[in-house]
């Protein structure tokens, strides 16, 4: 199954467009899990068992493990949604980006050691840093392309030819980057337009869209303009908003509380 | 001391501009050290050992580490150089690049887990996802301007307003973003023109220069338009050609031969 297909198949099982990333904090976590040598894991395994069933993939990111040393917990995080919650998909947030041979090891590193489903990459090193990440076939890569922070604008919003650097990000992964029909974007949802604009030129494929709610994006607005020609395309992603619902032992149906609230505000196929 | 001074010493001390970059690929490694459970560490130690006091940096290339899980030799490789030749800067080539808090993550990970004095970052999501790194005032942040590889050309040789793109990185990165007046960029050996027209515009700001010899970049050519105004600032990078030199048990005598060549080649203040 490519991870095209398990999306599909998530959004039609979950009516649901919601992602949760998987961005633990040490020291926000729960009194009775800080002291667990596992903490993170056991966090984790608690938002997930709660909201399994009602979302499209889970995001997992990087730096918030590898600060920490906590390889092991990022594993056995993503080993359990595949054991117990196979239906899922699993995005290894890891924005990479090299050249040849080294794009080569981060693309093992992401679908081999960690068994990600996708993994998101940067696109500035252009085509041939892409192609060691897209030639796993089954395997979804994840183009930033307009990314949600402020700063995004200094290059990503840069004029070329009459159109914004993003937008020729957009139809250079819908069209000449994209020979094995797996790559994906990433299209912050501060600015509905943006969403619209870059839709337009890709087709049906995924996009992954932070930044509705905690950095002020409208869910209606993104939804309406960021479907797909089925009535999905959209990984609507939320982190923090979601896992830190509640401070306390409750975090976890907390969690799924601001899910709901995100499905039905329109976070639904 | 922070990363420009310990750089600017060990220019002085090695007379060399030749950084060896430590990317092990465990298949390739000699025969007598495939077996060992710290076989990739052994390798780097056997190198660093050779090469120490004729090279200005040492750069180990993250995937090469986390695509087998050695996070482990991958610090002891640091630490390594550290306790040994505290002299002689380390730069991580990780190329992270992130929004807000999740890029502390990763700072965080380079500067405190790791102890690099330096770390590759690439400038796509712009200046607010650098200034988590460029805070630690201490440590040097190598900003991707213009790679070595074909494809770089996709995105970074895109003209705005006259100039190709890596242009305006390379001026954001002398101005705006440089607060701290700890930015480096990565600049290819592959066309020394693009060399000579970053080094216009960004003083005398380190350049972190791969692809001379095994990419074709003509050293001589490099280093003429390349240096600085005090006959320095860069930092020449070359990785297999000088850890594989020979396959034999030889290999780091000969990691050493490769490094005084490229001295005597003109990769020298």
């Amino acid at each position: 199954m490519t991870f095209q297909e398990k999306l599909n198949a998530a959004w039609a099982k979950s009516r649901s467009l919601v992602c949760v990333g998987l961005d633990p904090e040490k020291k926000r976590l729960p009194e009775r899990l800080f002291n667990r040598p596992d903490a993170i894991f056991a966090f984790n395994k608690a938002i997930i068992d709660a909201t399994h069933d009602i979302v499209c993939a889970y995001k997992p990111q990087f730096a918030h493990y590898a600060a920490i040393a906590a390889e092991d917990q990022l594993a056995a995080t993503i080993d359990y949604i595949h054991d117990r919650y196979p239906h899922v998909p699993v995005i290894l947030d890891a924005k990479r980006g090299d050249v040849g041979s080294t794009a080569e090891f981060y693309a093992a590193e992401a679908f081999e050691r960690y068994r990600a489903d996708a993994v998101t990459v940067n696109p500035y090193l252009g085509g041939d840093s892409i192609a060691p990440f897209t030639k796993y076939a089954d395997k979804g890569v994840i183009l930033l392309c307009r990314t949600s922070n402020a700063g995004g604008a200094d290059l990503q919003e840069q004029m070329i030819d009459g159109e914004p650097l993003y937008m020729r990000v957009a139809k250079l992964a819908a069209n000449e980057w994209n020979g094995n029909n797996n790559i994906s974007l990433v299209v912050g949802a501060t600015v509905p337009q943006v969403i619209a604009d870059v839709r337009r030129v890709v087709g049906d494929m995924p996009l992954l869209v932070p930044g509705v709610g905690a950095q002020g994006g409208d869910m209606k607005a993104t939804v309406a303009v960021g479907r797909d020609s089925n009535g999905t395309g959209l990984i609507i992603n939320a982190s923090r908003s979601v896992i830190y619902a509640s401070g306390g032992d409750d975090f976890a149906h907390a969690a799924r509380g601001v899910v709901e609230q995100m499905i039905e505000d329109g976070a639904m196929p």
